[in-house]
């Protein structure tokens, strides 16, 4: 019998749904299966919905600021908790309609059900409306030349406190709170602890982080994370390094935390709510993986190309080794999606395998954050002889006329080569300037490129030459 | 005798201040001159002071629509024009005190007076408070190896309606307006037409946009020119395509001005004031520069370095031929700088002339534009087959989840060899992301390496990869 499909995506986030649909525009007859709502965490419950609700917060912090820039606002200002999320909600859906219609669009099939794979190319889907194999009540037999699995991953509990949507939270409670925290822990300072603990901030909530290592956001470079937690403690929140929680004991009206300091000392206190940001999980158990791939610490072995070992069945995203990010695991959807055309006897894809070196990675707290590349101690680390220069955004016109001074950007390049090995930047807008240094790295940018370039005047972006200036003395604004 | 310095620059806008500090940098002796402010019009009455007027307008904007984002804002909200006039003029006074710092720093000595050249390399300034020469009361003489001339421009008059900052303004008048217009007619829809147009009606002002060419913002892609035109229109602006004011009749309430429409229909309209934003005239009248040096349009002509035809005599900035651009005058300023260093025998500078096909622009009303090399348009002409394709943000989910989905990105190649020729944008945070697009032409970057770079999601900038995308037919998110 032949195959239903060319291609079965399992798994309808980012990467998912983007490798459905560079398959389908490859002339690959596609399906898609998701066992919960199309567009999977990110739309529904990542990225983006945060993103809506930091931008209350963000609309939130202009209207209280309002008269620094000139403007009189008689009466109270507010933010209303529900109608925030209200709207967060209303973007999330917004999104995953957007992704029904893509699906449709590019036609396609929807799968709607819990996949467990029977081998390398085929598996049952229980539970999908959409069933018509006769294999059983609610339950779809599917078969492909080529299945990608693209299940994603969900956060970690905390042993002694698994997260109970009431007064322990993950980020999909945070994201729809029952109530507004009173005094909230934030465990873990990642991207997603830290976006939620500065949210909460902004939204008149008081807010303790809890971070394990010495310093808050620790993969980014050791200046940012010293700003950025100099910059939220003047906003009132409290962080804790090089500190653990113990233990957490819930009770009706809140959380007790024992929380170990850097000095060692043990000491409980309550909070009204915790979030547990402690980093994720691959979604790689009861999905049929066991026999057929490699695994590391749950996370499925992969070749550039998204190839398991088992011939046919590969895989993407937050499911494999990270970095895990929406936008890495949506371009190794189309490098696989590629690299599956080619194998089908396409000869006009080139399948172009990801630069694990050029992923950059924002978070969105305020100041923002977002880096490409090496820090300064990697790179010093890996052995380079490196020519690093930060431009402060005091320096910086447009910065300053936006009220927004508070920032900078960092560079980092091999002294021999000039090559550009990484780059960091804090402050308002960063999150979508750095793709300038993303672009400059894919073309093996030096520092000569970067200084010739005329970036545009006023823009905080300037801070980006101006830092390449400095990492070689010669900066002009300062 | 010896010359006082090696380097003197005549005016101090961001061309000029820059050139003395590369100089300086570069271990020259080095003096500026300044007839007014030191920054020149950019810091004091340009770029800087509009961006800072432009924010509190969108601030009043995002508190106007606080209950679309959650909140809410009892009372009633004002723009206090005083205010927010003086809140920009804080941030002018901020800069231009910044570059005194920068002189100062760099040890760069300044004299504040009217420049005018008495040769190639003398000159005197008039009203100098410094004054040591004995050259007459006020009066200096200097002598320099090389002056750099860099004495800007300023807005063009209406013969028939000079400016008097009372009911007919400039630019000027425009940033420090002696009372709210209620009814504005701006003739002119360049950047500071456009600016001061978006500026107003935000601010609750009417306002009415007489454009003599066919489009507003001419010189952008005809795409932007519409897309901008229907958003200025549905914010309740009058535009006037095609058209001419052929005359104008100040009184004490207001001006009338006849205006001839795109028909050819001459009709007589009331409003309380008039912007003038019709171009610039170079201030090369008056400096001495007639013996001097070639002019055409009285803009000085010069080599790729600056050179005049005057040896020891070198020009940049708005005095020059176009774009008239501040990140132009100061990129020329450190290109000079360096050329100049070089003669005087330092070998370890390069000059790198500046690529004229790759200059950005900006524009700051809302919605923003921002766009670098060839419209499609202009890229026929020159005879490319282009691939061009455009993005719209309501496909993108941070613009969505910004409540900001109104733009797109367009990108436009040659067919042949993938170059890529020009891109233009529109849209919330433009200005920032633009210079992604600039680092990839200075490193003649073709679609294949766009395609491959990884834009950080979710970021506005993603638009960027999705337009190139769709400039091949590839676009995932439409």
């Amino acid at each position: 019998m032949a195959d239903q499909y060319d291609v079965i995506v399992l798994g309808s986030g980012p990467g998912g749904y983007v490798a459905a649909i560079r398959c389908a525009q490859l002339g690959l007859k596609t399906a898609i299966v998701e066992r919960e709502n199309l567009g999977g965490i990110c739309l529904n419950w990542g990225c983006i919905p945060t993103k809506a609700l930091l931008r209350s917060a963000e609309i939130l912090h202009y209207a209280q600021h309002a008269k620094d820039y000139g403007l009189k606002i008689a009466g109270s200002i507010e933010a209303d908790l529900e109608a925030v999320v209200k709207r967060s909600r209303g973007v999330a859906k917004q999104l995953n309609q957007g992704v029904t219609h893509l699906m449709k669009k590019n036609k396609i099939a929807v799968h709607m059900g819990e996949g467990t794979l029977t081998g390398p190319t085929s598996l049952t889907v229980k539970g999908d409306p959409g069933s018509r194999s006769g294999a059983g009540k609610g339950e779809e037999k599917l078969t492909a030349k080529h299945i990608i699995v693209a299940t994603g991953a969900r956060a970690r509990d905390l042993p002694f406190a698994p997260a109970d949507g009431k007064r322990v939270w993950t980020y999909r409670h945070a994201m729809t709170p029952p109530e507004m925290p009173k005094k909230l822990l934030v465990i873990g300072s990642g991207a997603i602890g830290i976006e939620f603990a500065s949210f909460y901030n902004d939204m008149g909530c008081e807010v303790t982080v809890v971070e394990m290592l010495d310093r808050i956001v620790p993969v980014e470079d050791v200046d940012v994370s010293a700003f950025l937690e100099k910059s939220l403690t003047k906003q009132g929140m409290t962080i804790m390094t090089g500190a653990g929680v113990e233990d957490i004991k819930v009770s009706a009206s809140g959380v007790k935390a024992k929380i170990k300091d850097k000095a060692g000392k043990v000491s409980e206190s309550e909070f009204s709510h915790c979030i547990v940001a402690i980093g994720i999980v691959p979604n790689t158990e009861n999905v049929g993986l066991e026999k057929l791939v490699e695994m590391d610490r749950g996370f499925i072995q992969i070749d550039p190309y998204g190839r398991t070992r088992s011939k046919g069945l590969w895989a993407i995203g937050d499911c494999t080794p990270g970095p895990w990010l929406a936008h890495k695991a949506s371009h190794e959807g189309v490098t696989t999606a590629e690299a599956i055309a080619k194998e089908l006897g396409n000869k006009d894809v080139h399948p172009h395998p990801l630069d694990r070196n050029n992923i950059p990675g924002c978070t969105y707290c305020h100041p923002q954050i977002a880096s490409v590349g090496m820090t300064e101690a990697k790179a010093k680390e890996a052995g380079y002889t490196v020519k690093a220069g930060t431009f402060p955004f005091i320096g910086n016109g447009k910065a300053i006329a936006l009220g927004e001074a508070e920032g900078f950007t960092k560079t980092v390049f091999d002294a021999k080569t000039g090559e550009l090995l990484g780059a960091h930047m804090v402050g308002a807008e960063v999150t979508e300037m750095i793709q300038g240094f993303v672009v400059g790295k894919t073309l093996e940018t030096t520092e000569a490129e970067l200084m010739q370039t005329v970036f545009p005047h006023p823009t905080i972006s300037e801070s980006m030459h101006e830092s390449v200036l400095a990492s070689y003395g010669r900066a002009l604004h300062i």
